[in-house]
């Protein structure tokens, strides 16, 4: 990716600046802050190959705190993060794991040494502690937020709403009547998020929810098997069944073939990230996608302009989804 | 996980040490240095519960590198090497993704400050470079190497030969003679160790490996489907097919789904790892399951003995595989 004589448009890209910013330091105009400039020189340089990349001294290093096993949905938010930190120059102090739940750290990092932000993945955390953090001018990021973000806290998710809602639209206008929603956690912002955008798509085709085709647990495969069993044994079964995630719909696929129903003839499963299972299912899955790796990108992107203490208009990113229809979903059976 | 009145063992699992060594503590004897002496009464002060852990300062960061992208496979591996390495109170430097494959990072680690040490995950970087880093008395433990480390380079890996061979001696209990094998990467040192405990395996049951029923590539679904497509396509096609690991299975099941070809009736396929993958595939894949959450917490262990300037008698830890037998393979079809 290293090459000599690098166009704006590369520089731009390598300093996570505008292409304007980059002009004007390249004609060393005004209204560009000395960090600004500094980035950009320094994208100079390592595009231009002169010699190994430098770590500038004042970059300091950035805390990724992502408290869940880094599988297929968490293992590509963070390496995206860490690709984009190393093209800033900025070194990445990883706190990760199912274990680093229970470590009360975020209050500490303002004072750290050498640490000079954060970005922090799906915070368990209670919001007063974001916002304790925030008043302590400590610049952090959060991407794909549990609870409900305070409007000054930077963060950035993707479209729950809408990624449900087109993924339900695209069931209803399958003739589906009668959907069961394998839910995720209550208490989850996407789990909120999701459910709406499923009874906007219901209301759409004029229906109501009706919680008697509502369970919610954890995102397992196993919650998925269980859950969507409770709902297949019932009389008058689901034709189709909206799991919060990959993992839930893989587990629900299991329990139809257990039950003895075909997918999609008999019953339309879909899920929601479209990780890697999500085509090793038979049929293969109809979800929508989350754009992980940008998620990730756009955090990075909103730090170090934090860093550099530039103004953040939209503390608040929505990253569009796209609704993936593959076999596990088709017309309602009569 | 923090208890109060903490048993030897738990102190010894928590201070990555042996229970003889916390007794030697316990008990003031000698033989036991300074730093061990310290990182035991640490254990007891964190697991007692006498307020929050306290990182101490002699505890220098650990530099974790892993440039791949952080799915079910690697991610597991750098989640466990993170989870034990804050057990240990050491700070994590993160490198991973694939674009930190290009970077020449492992040279300079033994210059950057605050770095005490190092685990490489699947180093891409030849053994001279490795052996250079040695060469400048830098502590650092390999896991799962790429190709053969030096003898005295620290480094965990699991058993691919012995995996290998329990899983094609299951296919020949079965009564296959003709066993494809899609095979990962000539150089690594993976495919090199499960190709050799497939032959083994065979010579077992009286018969040579046919060239013409092997298939080597990139272990992706892509090139799993493409292997098995080919190999299933010849007159005298294959009873059972070897993946690589999970995911060129998986690829495989596609194409022996598009051939009309039924698994198991008709053909027998089975992976490598035991990703979360295996068990989506329907049916689920007969396949050897890999201990990645303990490879990582070994070459913590590991390092640890080396940062505290222990004697490290066994460098090359081999850890066992498990044949985990599921839907995916059975009796050949005569």
């Amino acid at each position: 990716m290293v090459t000599h004589g690098p166009t704006v448009r590369a520089i731009a890209a390598h300093a996570g600046v505008s292409i304007a910013t980059v002009s004007r330091v390249l004609n060393d105009q005004e209204h560009v802050s000395p960090a600004t400039r500094e980035l950009v020189q320094q994208a100079i340089g390592e595009l231009g190959g002169r010699g190994p990349r430098r770590r500038p001294a004042r970059a300091g290093a950035v805390f990724l705190r992502c408290p869940y096993v880094l599988t297929d949905y968490f293992g590509l938010i963070v390496s995206s993060i860490a690709e984009t930190l190393d093209l800033h120059g900025r070194q990445v102090v990883l706190n990760a794991g199912e274990a680093a739940q229970h470590n009360r750290v975020l209050p500490t990092l303002p004072t750290r040494p050498g640490i000079g932000g954060a970005i922090v993945v799906l915070p368990p955390e209670p919001g007063d502690e974001l916002i304790a953090l925030q008043a302590a001018g400590f610049p952090f990021v959060i991407v794909d937020p549990r609870e409900d973000v305070p409007r000054d806290i930077a963060a950035v998710s993707a479209s729950h709403f809408a990624g449900s809602r087109s993924l339900t639209a695209h069931l209803t206008g399958l003739g589906h009547r009668r959907i069961g929603l394998l839910a995720g956690p209550d208490n989850w912002l996407a789990g909120n998020a999701r459910r709406a955008g499923h009874v906007s798509a219901l209301a759409d085709a004029g229906m109501l929810l009706d919680p008697g085709l509502v369970v919610a647990g954890e995102p397992t495969v196993r919650f998925g098997f269980e859950a969507a069993r409770q709902l297949l044994s019932e009389p008058d079964r689901p034709t189709a069944l909206v799991a919060f995630n990959d993992k839930v719909a893989s587990g629900a696929m299991a329990a139809a073939d257990r039950l003895g129903l075909r997918v999609p003839e008999d019953l339309s499963i879909a899920g929601f990230d479209d990780i890697d299972l999500a085509q090793a299912t038979r049929p293969p899955l109809t979800t929508v996608r989350q754009p992980l790796a940008e998620m990730g990108r756009i955090a990075v992107g909103l730090l170090v302009r934090l860093l550099d203490h530039h103004r953040l208009d939209a503390l608040h990113v929505e990253l569009a989804t796209e609704l993936i229809i593959r076999e596990s979903t088709g017309p309602a059976r009569r």
